[in-house]
């Protein structure tokens, strides 16, 4: 060994060939700056697809542009893809499919063939994965172009984005800032323009808190919607508390076009984990036919959300009831003992999995995941049986509990919950603490979107917001308020709200989140 | 405490109850071997139904006729039913369902209020449940009646049927022969005529083996498409191999009358685990359209199967290609490694579970429980993890393989896999030994239906069978025929035969039965 520790070299090594791709991508006359990148940095959704297939854009121009705001590698054959189909339009007239030519990043943790999965750890760097994964196979087959992976978290296991191999993500917003995570790379590159679609994994909220922070639109479907097969995760076996791939957007639009399209290709022929439902345009079209009934839900009760996250909440709330969809009051019964349980899931190993990767690379733990691991001893398989059989009676109760919340006027029950994603928005580096917004859904295994619903303004620094924590997470979240409030709405950071459906109702979680959205956009 | 030790005290008063409950019965003037209940008991299918519904017989006469056959307790509370069923239809002129007073039994494992759910463990006896399982009250919403539970083994984990509690199950052709298990209970009834429709679970084979032993119709459905909601389970939370809840019948009718009727009440509605998917009746008619492609496999190659059972099969695969459908050669690749990883989960808590039950009851284990649970040590949850990551691999391997193998004919995949359920028919109580027929594809989580194929017949004794034993369990097996060949034949023991289906096709698997059970019924 030379006089860097190994971890530091492969690190080292790692980032010199991202360099030089960069490097070789910039010679090639791929000019980050131009106004034709910039306007095309600037479509968002299907508009993109339409000006390719009528041959406005071509599939090379579109990916050039993206390219050139990345910090991943798969450039060239990114370029031979969009070729490709270039030519199969202009000889065929016809797209490849409903994604053709659409841009699309992946987090650092889908296999892509010839490409590292890195997870984050240094171990699992220069040792590239043999096949695509399900998902990548079916976005390609329905013209997508893979052009790079991005960056995570050591272990996936935090809602911000750092690791010894890559280093530390930063908001594109403020270098001090954290853009989440865990799919926080994906989410500062499509905040900048530089992907038209992402794609993350979550089982804790790391789709929709990147999504939330950087003013995105993020959807966690139930788990086994769609494909993960050849996706490797922390913590794999664990899957009693799943994690589930989602994709990230700047549009709704295209969120609901990459769920719909995915989906339409049978995704069960791909993952024996899939199953065999079929996009449901009925469930999806008889949402808008009558009013929502929608759940809300403005405080956990463990952690009150900063003054942005409450109105831009209730503004939402507002223009929904002027809509004249029906407001029944969500509460958080239940969400505690979910927490709970879940929390034993993730280190019901004692820590080991992930210990095992950081020691196979040498690699010093970041400072949450070294708390995390040293959390709790591992517990017995028995003991593990127990808290699964409490994990099923705690989802049949939340199920009843469903069941049981109905509007006072009509007697229908809930179409959707509306609440926070967070308690706060972005903040500076290491300052997160309590997902409980979103994980509760993931134990649960319920389809969950956020969107943009507004920004910090400065008139919430002034909004009186005094009061007695209800614990130490209550005060951490009310000194995080004052301590960066006046920066906040300087920044004027997104705020995100999340829609949840029942489980496996996809379909109507983003029919209401159109609804809502239009709303929104509207206003 | 007295004479007896307390265990046996238990299980004593738990029979005596029994027997006055019998007893009364018989008091109530049901006279088990009137002509009219035999000629009752004799109809199977939905031919019962629609006597009732018609006004030939009444309900109540059809729960006296099965009642009258029964070892267990609901029988004043099914005579209630029944007799609201009747009212219900003088009254207006409808049934309440599509069974509409079909008299049903369950395995000693569904909770029914107010009656006790064993396992076949004494410290659960004078524990009764506080509610109906979704499935029970989904029979009951559907017009069924539940008369009775039924004998299971000690901890549900072998596949014939004894415990301390209730003693053991003897098949009703000959008392020395089991009727096989873990639903052996239900088995035995049925084929005595003394249940229309019968329900049971299956983690390794437990419906269809008591089916084929019996010469009954059994299916085991995915794991996810009925209710488990409500029913303890022994090693209850451990789901990577899960147990499946299904039906056994005398007709396969009846079999799918029950899924399609218990499908199209959403059984998603009551149980979140069940997966919506509705009753897709295109999937079931579209398999009548065209030949089927059907993969054969005659031996898994640990076990060679006895003469009756190669020469059923071998009638079966006759019949169907004489009726033009095509037949592929299936192979036992992926078998063993399947069989190695699920052996290694069921006793992961190193039997710690069941450990647990049997000394809450102080009873004393059955001699096969007794080696399960003594196989091998705790695991810890790290290599639990570590084997439900090899169980993905396999899954999707066998999920590969199943879309690779072809006709070389048509190049279509394989509708279905026929092959045996077991490699011998019933056999002397201890007798069995080998359960890799039917566990595989618990592991696999795919549908699988049993159907009677033939009989043993006296031109099997004479079968030269004579090979090399491939090890241990191969020569067990030979041994057992050598040792019991004439009986079987004098006995004229039940053969069926085993149909298997992607997962989640129970639409196509009931389908492809139907066109099979035809075939066999016309010769």
């Amino acid at each position: 060994m030379g006089e860097k520790r190994e971890w530091e070299a492969i690190a080292s090594q790692k980032r010199q060939e991202q360099a030089a791709l960069l490097a070789t991508a910039i010679n090639n006359n791929i000019d980050v700056n131009s106004d034709d990148n910039i306007k095309i940095n600037n479509l968002c959704g299907r508009d993109v697809i339409q000006r390719i297939s009528s041959g406005q854009l071509t599939a090379k121009s579109v990916i050039q542009a993206y390219i050139a705001h990345l910090t991943e590698v798969m450039f060239d054959d990114a370029i031979k893809d969009a070729e490709e189909l270039d030519r199969h339009l202009s000889r065929h007239g016809t797209t490849i499919g409903p994604l053709h030519g659409v841009p699309i990043t992946l987090k650092d943790q889908f296999n892509v063939k010839g490409s590292d999965s890195t997870l984050g750890y240094v171990g699992r760097a220069f040792k590239p994965a043999q096949h695509d994964c399900a998902l990548v196979k079916l976005l390609r087959s329905l013209g997508g172009v893979i052009m790079a992976k991005t960056n995570i978290p050591q272990s996936i296991m935090w809602c911000e984005t750092e690791n010894p191999l890559w280093g530390l993500t930063t908001n594109p917003l403020h270098p001090g800032y954290t853009p989440g995570g865990s799919t926080g790379g994906e989410a500062a590159m499509l905040s900048c323009g530089a992907s038209l679609l992402g794609w993350g994994t979550d089982i804790g909220g790391s789709i929709r808190i990147p999504s939330h922070m950087m003013g995105l639109y993020g959807f966690k479907p139930s788990s086994a919607r769609l494909p993960y097969r050849g996706v490797p995760v922390s913590t794999e076996g664990q899957e009693h508390v799943p994690s589930a791939v989602g994709p990230l957007a700047r549009s709704l639009d295209m969120i609901q076009l990459a769920m719909e399209s995915i989906i339409g290709k049978q995704p069960w022929d791909f993952d024996a984990r899939c199953i065999p439902i079929p996009w449901r345009d009925d469930m999806y079209k008889s949402t808008f036919a009558k009013p929502l009934t929608v759940g809300v839900l403005l405080d956990d009760e463990v952690v009150r959300p900063h003054p942005p996250i409450t109105r831009v909440l209730r503004a939402a709330v507002e223009a929904l009831r002027a809509a004249g969809h029906h407001i029944v009051e969500w509460n958080a019964q239940l969400h505690p003992e979910c927490i709970q349980v879940m929390d034993l899931f993730y280190t019901a190993d004692g820590g080991e999995d992930i210990r095992t990767d950081v020691t196979n690379g040498g690699e010093p733990f970041i400072p949450h995941v070294e708390r995390l691991i040293n959390r709790g001893q591992p517990i017995s398989v028995y003991a593990y049986w127990q808290l699964n059989k409490k994990k099923w009676e705690l989802q049949q109760a939340y199920f009843d509990k469903w069941n049981s919340i109905r509007s006072p006027k009509t007697g229908q029950p809930v179409d959707v919950v509306l609440m926070p994603p967070m308690p706060h928005t972005a903040v500076p580096h290491g300052g997160c603490r309590w997902v409980g917004y979103t994980k509760v859904w993931n134990f649960v295994d319920y389809p969950a979107l956020v969107i943009p619903g507004g920004k910090v303004e400065m008139e919430d620094v002034s909004e009186p917001w005094d009061y007695l924590p209800r614990g130490e997470l209550d005060e951490w979240n009310q000194k995080l308020w004052a301590d960066n409030k006046t920066d906040m709405a300087k920044l004027n950071l997104p705020v995100g709200v999340q829609l949840i459906g029942r489980k496996h109702e996809e379909e109507k979680v983003l029919a209401a989140g159109k609804i809502l959205d239009e709303l929104l956009r509207d206003n």
